[in-house]
């Protein structure tokens, strides 16, 4: 390793043995004075809004021409937006304590009583690009949550992100917590990314919010576990029993009311049986929002203008005013092209027959699936979780939306009168 | 890679492919097909017990000189020892299904119901060591949990692994499910270790059970998630309002009960306040029963027959009749010295004052933490789970004894009307 990693190495290392030991103590500090910290931290990002809105001018006057305006906007910090941030704090404060839950309880005819009690999962990193907000947001959660957090933005936003980060650090000293319960790095020297991902028993979990490069660099290098998706390749599918109405309105919803979120939909799946009747009616009226279209050869013998879809548009995250269209022959089919194509994020049908529902819903391996409802509910607000920090598609500990509850695990606390095995 | 590596890795590549296929078949599968399989397979481990029998006796003829009595003890399969499996198979399918079960389930304003709901992991990798049977323990919890797993065994133990593999087989088939739901490495080359700890993607979950050895190899080189502990470096913590007569019942089964199981007690740490009281009367029952001690200069104050504890003896887990011996002033001391030396397994608490107890399950980060009871009590047969697959003392996911309900994570299905976010 060069010098230069090794004082990489060493910085990090001296970070997360401090954040390790501040999440010891904020592990057991009282809800009552996580939450101060929030509320405190709330005011402290207001007081400072002069300096971080000039903290962030450094940023965007050292940002190179190249960058495109909306970049720049997601740079960009208004003293609008910095209240915002504050507020996210506040509500943040204000959703029950994930900290402390009995998530179960028994007792053994031994008379020992059992409880499975939620804990902090310890050190977390997060890995970010431009958004500024995103480490307050991030930093919200996990003091919430009783965890350390070690936060890796930008380098475009460091200036932002280190105004911003004084401001948790007063929140968090108002509180009588320890500071070190957030942390940023210091500097946004990619190598420390790579150390992060290495630091196997010194942080306990990676959430890299970015990117589709970002989050598969993180997936492929990391050696601590990591909560993330790369893609949402979400499906529609509209099964024979749709109610046509229904379905043109969930899926102009799905597509077309906002196309770069990861709940977006991007391809439609609809069965043969309806295609000839629905499928026209639901290009036009997309096509009238400005949608264009990727289409299967059957799709294609109904709607000729369709234009062809080539060989991977169906492994495609458009992220556009796109959509693949494919024709199926039923739930089969469906959940086939599904585990072909899919990347495990959110799919949904569209269906009058609830045994077909049930089939689809029971079949996918997705972290989220949906009946009659729009894709773009992927969303831990609209699932009542208050914030999120992320969406997760893996397979452990957590998947769909990562909120509160997602950032605990827990311990087992038996109680007992003097037992032995014997 | 060496082409030899290659092979490795392709023949893994295929089995894992497999492996995928059938857990997806699996995860549909009903819990009556599930539990049949296992029945079925229960059945033919009784029809095969001869061959059974006869590929154990292949494994134990082939056994180097200088393996000791345990260790052929361990591989030996005698046919009462078959009929255990076979009985342990049935428990299992008997368990209640841990697939299907509804997490959470809640309503938003807009009318979407949300339910979370419990969903097998996938792929499962089983590596363990010289025990045949725990071959068959494994795949029974991950059939029933709906998971294929790819069983790697000891090399000593090949032929009985594969002689109970093919009535696991048997069962599948008799259930109507894909056999490739359990499957078992063609050798026993040390190379396709190695490849299934990089298998990620493939393999959702390692499980490792053996020596430390092993599972510390699994930890350090896995690329894939994995549940397991290394140690179990538990401590009993005799606080100064502990009911004499108690602590002396329990320290004693906690360290002496059986001193190779995981969740033995290897430290006692007893409050100055009751050491002088208490620690003579502990020490002399447990040197009655073969224990002998280490103990630091405080507890040698009080009772100088003791052995002086060399530096690293508080971070030794003994797996033995020996005992690590510390003085402390209250719980926070205690909690210091298990931050400083312990394996974040089972921890306990031997005391009257409520408070205090509640101070120290609060206060440590052990995946298992117990107020007036043996340590030895950390087993999921112990705990209710009908059987267990390992322990695990990691942050994510599940932590303490693994069962059925750990081999399972969970998908949100939300369920609406036709909403749309507009």
């Amino acid at each position: 390793m060069s010098e230069a990693g090794e004082d990489v190495a060493r910085i990090l290392v001296g970070l997360a043995e401090k954040a390790r030991r501040a999440s010891r103590s904020l592990a057991r500090a009282s809800e009552d004075t996580r939450n101060l910290a929030l509320f405190e931290a709330a005011k402290a990002l207001r007081e400072r809004s002069d300096a971080i809105g000039a903290a962030n001018q450094q940023d965007l006057a050292g940002l190179s021409e190249d960058r495109n305006a909306a970049f720049r906007d997601r740079l960009t910090l208004t003293p609008e937006r910095i209240e915002v941030m504050a507020r996210g704090l506040e509500d943040v404060a204000r959703l029950p304590d994930p900290v402390g839950r009995i998530l179960a309880e028994w007792d053994r005819p031994n008379g020992l009583h059992f409880r499975r009690v939620a804990t902090p999962l310890g050190v977390i990193g997060m890995i970010y690009e431009s958004r500024p907000n995103v480490g307050a947001d991030a930093a919200a959660l996990c003091i919430k949550s009783g965890n350390a957090v070690i936060l890796r933005g930008g380098g475009e936003s460091l200036h932002s992100a280190r105004a911003i980060q004084a401001a948790m650090e007063d929140g968090l000293r108002a509180a009588g917590l320890d500071e070190a319960c957030v942390q940023i790095l210091p500097s946004a020297d990619r190598a420390f990314v790579g150390a992060m991902l290495q630091a196997s028993g010194l942080i306990d979990l990676i959430i890299p919010r970015g990117g589709k490069s970002l989050v598969e660099r993180v997936q492929r290098e990391a050696r601590v576990p990591v909560l993330s998706h790369a893609d949402g390749l979400n499906h529609t599918y509209v099964h024979a029993s749709a109610d046509p109405a229904m379905a043109r309105k969930v899926l102009l919803d799905a597509k077309m009311r906002r196309t770069g979120v990861c709940g977006a939909t991007e391809t439609l799946l609809i069965d043969a049986a309806i295609a000839p009747m629905l499928l026209p009616l639901l290009v036009q009226e997309l096509g009238a929002k400005g949608c264009s279209f990727r289409a299967d050869n059957r799709a294609r013998a109904i709607v000729p203008t369709l234009e062809a879809a080539r060989a991977d548009d169906f492994r495609t995250e458009w992220l556009d005013s796109v959509l693949s269209i494919a024709v199926v022959d039923g739930v089969e089919d469906a959940l086939d092209h599904i585990v072909r194509h899919g990347s495990s994020h959110t799919e949904a049908i569209i269906a009058e027959d609830a045994e077909a529902a049930a089939e689809f819903l029971n079949g996918t391996d997705s972290a989220v699936v949906m009946w009659n409802a729009s894709t773009q509910f992927c969303d831990g607000g609209e699932f009542g979780f208050g914030a999120e920090i992320g969406i997760a598609t893996g397979r452990m500990h957590a998947r769909g939306p990562v909120g509160l509850e997602q950032l605990t695990c827990y311990r087992y606390e038996v109680i007992g009168t003097g037992q032995v095995r014997g």
